[in-house]
């Protein structure tokens, strides 16, 4: 298909942004599919931070990581992403290359258990403050789930009134379903 | 920049759709940038149908087809794009690979000449008619001058009804922008 599917572009645009070396967030590990994908992109001279409030999600992604050899330039959390400034090394502040979220639930996971609109804005503004020049934010917002239209509704409220002489706000969705699939939000830092 | 600009990306999404010898469409070839780009790609085998309202947009793009060799692919039509299904040849209907519109008016020349809703929509319904599976148009949305936002409305009411078993429907565009940038729809062929 010529148009990539939501996590095909999510990964196209992360991939185009990270080099070996860099240093990046996955504010929601989920299963570790983008953890480990961040983990070989960075390679042993980067690092990932990947964050998630179900213990669930961290122990998936930690055996996902130990399998595939690339838990050394790892940091798994058992936190929310609205404490990333926290944990982040003195010299990774200001630094970070990339970082990607899938805002919802954990697919095959309990559906209560979702991310809240005040938590991801925190987050992405924390992130946005450590970003370097260039750097981007990926967010996959999935939304059919009680909850998920306000988180939709706050997100895009926020993004779009970022300053756009500083970012640069992407909306890539498909727009002709019955029902509510995932889209994405990109952020760039331009300066 | 890891996030392509509107017409880079409306060009990767073309390039991906097309191959040598395919058969496609210019809807609105204003200054000949995309004619030539897709007789480029189509090459000697292939053949690009280029159509525009405006003599000074079709005198313009036959310069530049002439200069840079690519007229023999080339087919320039001097009338409206709502009028697609009759330039085709026979063997070429139902076998269209893609097509592209930049619609709005003709950057750097007279404003009171645009595109308009009806015409529009009669062309992109004739040309989803005549595609082949996989095929793909894309639509360069311009929506800042008179008459923009109508025509935008009208597309967006039009896509977003597409039966999303048949077709899928992209938004692309940059959301935090004051003035009114454009934005790509892309509608795909499934099946």
């Amino acid at each position: 298909m010529s148009i990539e599917r939501i996590l095909d572009y999510a990964h196209t645009l992360m991939g185009r942004s990270i080099q070996t070396g860099d240093v990046v967030i996955d504010g929601t590990c989920g299963n570790g599919h983008d953890t480990t994908f961040l983990a070989n992109h960075v390679g042993k001279e980067g690092h990932v931070y990947a964050f998630d409030i179900q213990q669930e999600a961290i122990l998936n992604t930690q055996r996902r990581l130990n399998t595939q050899g690339l838990d050394q330039q790892t940091t798994l959390i058992y936190d929310s992403h609205a404490h990333i400034q926290k944990y982040l090394q003195n010299d990774h502040h200001g630094n970070i290359a990339a970082a990607i979220y899938n805002l919802g639930y954990l697919p095959g996971s309990d559906k209560s258990i979702i991310t809240k609109p005040e938590g991801t804005i925190q987050s992405v503004e924390s992130v946005l403050a450590t970003l370097k020049k260039g750097g981007l934010v990926v967010l996959v917002v999935y939304h059919g789930h009680p909850g998920g239209s306000e988180e939709k509704d706050a997100l895009m409220s926020y993004v779009t009134e970022l300053d756009a002489k500083n970012y640069q706000v992407l909306y890539y969705g498909f727009i002709n379903k019955k029902k509510t699939p995932p889209f994405i939000l990109a952020i760039e830092r331009l300066k």
